[in-house]
């Protein structure tokens, strides 16, 4: 679903992310990932800067280590898996010990639980599902009702992907966010080594412009490039495209490849 | 292609790894890595345990932090991105930072890509191709012919698929490998909350085999849940996956499910 913005924006505002995968099944390449993409394309759609992924196996110390090494640096955190009812499901307690807050079955968790799950059905692995450590914030879900949470700038989601994605619209409307990140792909029809002295010269002409270069190479065909132009300013980003235009066409016109 | 292993395997040996994916493309969500998923299948065929997985911005201070936090801990580092010819390409020069090596132009490099590139077409972008650390052992690979290179515990690969995986070939007749994970997987039939009580019983049984839950959802038909065994030991793995049958079987039969 597209994202709907909670805080306005704010011009020149920076908002960053990190996002922690749990799951010792994607370290292991028994399940492939889905959740980065997906989160990647939505948070920079909010205008939140994702600076940094990591995969963590289903280790207490490493998710505690990680929650902590990422939340200081970031506006916001967001992790995904380890949230369900089996015993490897040691996300919640990870984050109340990252914390150091208390860690209990919270009411408003097993209300929303109960709307899905029959009372005679509700044991005491699924009351596990309503653990929420102190202070935090439920993220409910319209999928399964099992909740995700927020505590302080640490909001926790599901991995299966439907569910995470269900939670991610739930979360949006109240995460900060900044001033949308905006882009340029300009296909250049040249390998990389042709063009990358004069892009070169580009770039440093415009340093608040960042231009990233992207090769695919097909078996058969070879290597062709993708440029892609970021920058919060519409207008600037403008005046680098042309530029990158331009030296495209005197690269295409050039005396001699290559040189 | 299937990985064949150099160093013989040893019983009982556990050799690790980390993976570094380099890339603002990741994530800004512009491109979806398929790197990831391949390398973990790959390195668990091989033997190798990935541990962890970090995605870092093409930023030189963050790489080279990531790198020096990683290989410290791991048996293994492996890098994807960065290593072509424009601006944004920075991963060899972040590489001889963390090691404080020089690096320059290496002759062997030189010779790979004249394999490929006319000389008259081998321009200043194209030889930065070739700048690689100082005391490091070439990676190539088929495709291209444009090398990566082991410094260290740290093997530095293409980010493009094709190419990444040609050097991974290239790579693993000279990889330290330990004994294989082996994994059995055991579609439950049931919804994970009715089974996650006497499946963490199992688990405390079998220590020493992991036992992971991995709930699908699907719209319309609800939760289903796989179990993944997984062990160095043949032996034990056949025991607990027993013991998760007859625990399986024995819900089925129960007076009520979620009792």
């Amino acid at each position: 679903m597209q994202p709907s913005p909670g805080a306005p924006s704010e011009a020149g505002t920076v908002v960053t992310a990190a996002l922690l995968v749990i799951g010792d099944e994607i370290l292991s390449g028994r399940t492939k990932d889905k959740n980065i993409a997906y989160i990647a394309e939505y948070l920079t759609n909010l205008g939140i800067d994702l600076r940094e992924v990591r995969v963590v196996p289903d280790v207490e110390d490493e998710i505690v280590a990680a929650v902590n090494a990422l939340r200081h640096r970031y506006t916001h955190v967001f992790t995904t898996g380890g949230i369900g009812p089996t015993h490897d499901d040691i996300t919640a307690d990870a984050i109340a010990r990252a914390f150091g807050v208390p860690i209990d079955v919270d009411p408003r968790a097993v209300a929303l639980l109960l709307e899905r799950i029959p009372k005679d059905q509700f044991n005491e692995a699924r009351r596990r599902m309503a653990r929420i450590p102190a202070g935090a914030e439920l993220i409910e879900n319209s999928v399964s009702k099992a909740p995700g949470f927020s505590l302080g700038n640490v909001h926790v989601m599901a991995g299966v992907p439907t569910i995470m994605q269900a939670m991610l619209d739930g979360l949006a409307p109240r995460l900060a966010t900044g001033r949308k990140v905006l882009s340029r792909s300009v296909p250049a029809g040249l390998k990389e080594g042709d063009i990358a002295g004069p892009l070169g010269v580009v770039q440093t002409a415009f340093p608040d412009v960042s231009i990233g270069s992207y090769p695919t190479f097909e078996e058969g065909v070879g290597f062709t490039t993708t440029l892609v132009l970021r920058s919060r300013d519409e207008g600037r980003l403008a005046e680098a495209q042309a530029a990158v235009l331009a030296m495209l066409a005197e690269v295409r016109a050039g005396p001699a490849v290559g040189t």
